[in-house]
Formats: C-alpha cells, sequence, structure tokens
C-alpha cells in the first residue's frame, strides 16, 4: 500500500462542493472516491486539505488517498486524468510519506478572492469573480485588512455558530491588488474556519464601499459574534489557490 | 430614426453562432434583435460585422441597428445591458453616421485563436482554448505564417466551396506569442472567408507538429484547393478581437 499526494484544480460551478456529505450528490471527493475505487479495484477513500464550498475553485487543492499501486506515479496521474470530466483536472501526484494526510499535515493555505470592478458586465469572469458595481476605495480595504493579519479570534468571520473547536487562527498575510478589471485579495493563514475567506471579503468590500470604516475590524473581532461582521461573499469568486506543508516562511515555495 | 454602433462581447460557448438561420435557434443575431424589439416595440433588425461560428466567442464584435429612441445612448446601453443574459454584455454603444452599418463599413478586424499548450488540462480554458498536445515548434509557425501576410487568394482556406465572390484577402499582420501556458496566434486582415482563421490556424498547427514544413505554405496558397490546407481548429479556441472602421495603419486605435 503506498501513500499519494495529488494536486487538483477544479472549476467548482457545477459541483456541490468538495465534501462528500450523506445527503448531497455530485461533490467532487465523491467524483474522485468513485474514479480511484474503479482505479483501485477496491473501496478507495481519499481525504482533501479541506472543504470548498459549492461553486468555489481549486487552483491547488491537495488530496491524498492510498492505493496498492504497481506502476509508476506518472502512470497513475495519466490514468486518472483519462477518467477525469474537463473541469476537474489532476496537477500532479506523488508518493508521499506513509503518515501524509492532506489535511492534517496541511500548515498553511492560500485563498484567493476575486472581485469584477469592471463597469461592463463580467461576461468571461462571470463565474469566477463577484461584480461588485459600487467604486471601492482600495486604500480603505488595504487598512482594514491588516487588522486582521496576525493571530485572533475569527469567531466573529465563522459562519459555523456551534463551533465548538478553538475558533483562534493566524494570517499571515492579506494581499490586494488591481488587476485590469478585477481587484484580486489573496488570504495566507495556517488554517481558515467555515466561509471565513468569504465573510472577510464580503467585510472589505463593505469597508471598501464607504459602509464601515477600517477602524471598526478590531471591534469585529472582539465581537466574537458573526452579527457584528460584513456579508457573506458570494461562493464564485473564491479560489484555494495554494496548500503549504512546510511551516510558513520556512519553505522554498512560500509565497 | 437614429442610427447606433454597439461593441459587445460574448462567450459563444451555448450559442448557435452569431447569424440569425432558417432552420437553428438560439443564435446572437436572433437574441438581440428580440431584445431591441422589445425595447423598441417595433421590429428592429440588427446587422454585425460579420459571422461569428457556433462556439466562437467575441470580445469585440461591432453591430449596428436604427431605432427610434428618445433618451440618451448610455440609456439605451443600460436598457440592453438589463436585458441581456450573463453570458452576453455590450461593451459600448454610441450614435452613428445614419449611413453606418457595422459589416459593410469594417475596414479590418482581429481575430485571436488560443492553443493550450499545457501538460496538464486546461480546466479554466477548456472552452476558450484548444489543447494541443504535442510540443510545438513555434518558430517553424512563425515562418510559416509569414507565408500568409499580404494579399493572397485565400481559397485554399475557405469552408465554402460554392463561395463565388472573390476569395482574394489581406491578411496585414499574424502574431504568435506565448503566454504561460496557451500559445496566442493574433490575425489581423481586411476580411476573413468561412472559417479561414480556423483553417489557417490548424495548417499552423500542423506545421508546429512538424507533419508540414513552412516552405509548403506557397503550394497550399497556389493550389486554390481546401484539400491542399490542413485541418480546421475547434471553433471555442477563437475569438473575435477587434474590428476595426478607419483603414489599417490610419486610425490611433489600430494594433
Amino acid at each position: 500500500m503506498k501513500t499519494y499526494k495529488m494536486v487538483l484544480c477544479y472549476d467548482g460551478s457545477r459541483y456541490n462542493g468538495w465534501q462528500k456529505q450523506g445527503n448531497t450528490d455530485n461533490t467532487l471527493q465523491e467524483k474522485l472516491e468513485k474514479i480511484l475505487t474503479e482505479i483501485a479495484g477496491v473501496e478507495t477513500e481519499i481525504a482533501g486539505s479541506g472543504r470548498t464550498d459549492a461553486g468555489t475553485h481549486a487552483k491547488g487543492q491537495v488530496a491524498s488517498f492510498r492505493m496498492d499501486w504497481k506502476r509508476t506515479a506518472a502512470e497513475l496521474l495519466t490514468e486518472i486524468n483519462g477518467r477525469l470530466p474537463e473541469d476537474v483536472g489532476a496537477l500532479s501526484l506523488e508518493e508521499a510519506e506513509p503518515r501524509f494526510h492532506a489535511r492534517l499535515n496541511a500548515k498553511a493555505k492560500r485563498y484567493v478572492y476575486t472581485i469584477w470592478t469592471g463597469e461592463m458586465p463580467p461576461v468571461f469572469w462571470r463565474k469566477y469573480s463577484f461584480w461588485c458595481k459600487d467604486e471601492l476605495d482600495v486604500e480603505a480595504m488595504k487598512e482594514a485588512a491588516s487588522a486582521f493579519v496576525g493571530t485572533h479570534d475569527f469567531k466573529s468571520f465563522c459562519a459555523n455558530k456551534r463551533m465548538k473547536k478553538s475558533t483562534v487562527r493566524t494570517i499571515y498575510d492579506i494581499n490586494i491588488e488591481q488587476k485590469e478589471q478585477r481587484l484580486v485579495l489573496s488570504f495566507t493563514g495556517n488554517g481558515f474556519l467555515y466561509q471565513m475567506v468569504r465573510i472577510l471579503t464580503g467585510t472589505l468590500i463593505e469597508v471598501g464601499e464607504g459602509k464601515r470604516s477600517p477602524m471598526e475590524m478590531e471591534e469585529i473581532l472582539a465581537a466574537e459574534n458573526r452579527e457584528a461582521a460584513g456579508f457573506t461573499a458570494p461562493s464564485r469568486g473564491l479560489m484555494l489557490d495554494e496548500v503549504f506543508y512546510e511551516p510558513y516562511g520556512k519553505g522554498t515555495e512560500m509565497p
């Protein structure tokens, strides 16, 4: 039995998110387990580095699985890509340490949120961005974002109100950059709570629109209450960009 | 009655091309005429600068129509965008000379063809590129492309075998550029025959794959026979990028 680490990209538009669930169909995890089970001939499970919501995309989701495979990892990669639908691609596959687990061993993740700021409709970006028609004060958004960098209790930014585990997370960096008609927000942190990136983005958009002041961010964090934060930006603008398995700042692949 | 010039972009994936046809549904022209007729309250026709094939996209299609509209062009633009589906957008609208006609007055057009050259599947580019898995000799493609620049009889590159009008066209420029995992071919000319850009691209891909020599291009042109040229590259990789209404090289918007 070998353990594999696989990097995946997918257009999440037509999926009910990553995670297999009792009552919903058409999840990415399900789709992949079906393919791996076909290849292996025995029931095979896959673990993602984390869930992505319905409609959310990935350029670098990482998943781990175990398989009794006699040929090379490159051949297994070809085998998997040959069975994947065209909106999912396996980018790389390698044999990992026997105990490697995509979620448990992840040290950091980067998510990218794309806001369409063009005046005209985002015809080619309609599934990959959230169209914000109001003009945004990007400098105010940057100032507000700086309040989130560091180690904080992000309970106000967690959509799961019954979360019993710790809601403390560390954000290493938030980068906000205008690229043509898109305002691109990159969040790098040691982990993110349920819908945390989307709520952070929604709150920053409200700052950009002048509905909130950058000064309020400290209060929102202190409130430890979801009601204190802004709206949840739509899932289609969100992309899981990269998952890191080295401590932040230690590896060569760090941002 | 005023005459308007409108610039449109669209994702052609789910349309049967631009041109209204007796027996097919769901064309862009039909869609737009329906919207303009609703707004005007009387049957309104629209003329595109040219057809785009089923599955082909546009970033700058130009269309003209006449309407008895009392408010500003900006208000009409908003009215139109409010009724368009999310895969079509009107980028600009202005009142034009009374006799302006998007096709008859067009002086030049630029089409862009995107070839995906990545090793891994083009998940986010699957509808906007043609995946070429073989390695391409880009220098040979550039050399071959230079044979097409200038005024030639492009009968060998015309999919309409019963074409009775002249098949002589002028190509001003063919630019081939690698952008990350995409090889982007831009064709600027005074006009293009039916599927001409797709057949030129298919022929250039065969050169890139080493199946044809750049030296053969002169012979293909001289043959004046569709059978002499290469395959027709798929419509999804093609984008109508821009339409020019000034003689090539004279305007400020020239490439």
